[in-house]
């Protein structure tokens, strides 16, 4: 599946959109983010894209999780977010 | 309920501790957080206290909402997480 990465510079209108095409094709959807201001993008995208589903009958819970993952051969601790339906 | 406030401070071990015991009593809790640092050690203090419960045959979802609060007659954007068990 594919993972939305998620900055502190990205619009979380724009996010939500991607969320909520995501999880209508494939069911769930995986964000990730690095750092407060992405963690705060990430969780207003996801409040936002509730409101895109809900015409659907969709309410959308989320599941945070440590991960740790590799940039420029560092480890760095980034916060999963899986977003699923829930009806 | 109790509403449990997080701010950017805020130990998120302190927190998920707190979370458990509420979850555990109550059956659900709610967290408020306003800005990008509270946001992130909210989302942080969900991720560990799933591993406070997952013991006890429980798993924690959320869900985030916008809510307007006022702080010093001044209105406020807050993030709401709805915190409940899913077994």
């Amino acid at each position: 599946m594919e993972i939305l990465k998620v900055s502190s510079t990205s619009n979380p209108k724009s996010v939500a959109g991607a969320l909520a095409a995501v999880i209508r094709e494939e069911g769930r959807a995986e964000l990730q983010a690095i750092g407060a201001g992405a963690v705060n993008q990430a969780t207003k995208a996801i409040a936002i894209s509730r409101g895109y589903v809900a015409p659907n009958g969709m309410d959308l819970i989320m599941i945070p999780a440590f991960t740790e993952i590799e940039i420029d051969d560092e480890e760095r601790t980034a916060i999963k977010f899986v977003i699923e339906p829930r009806y």
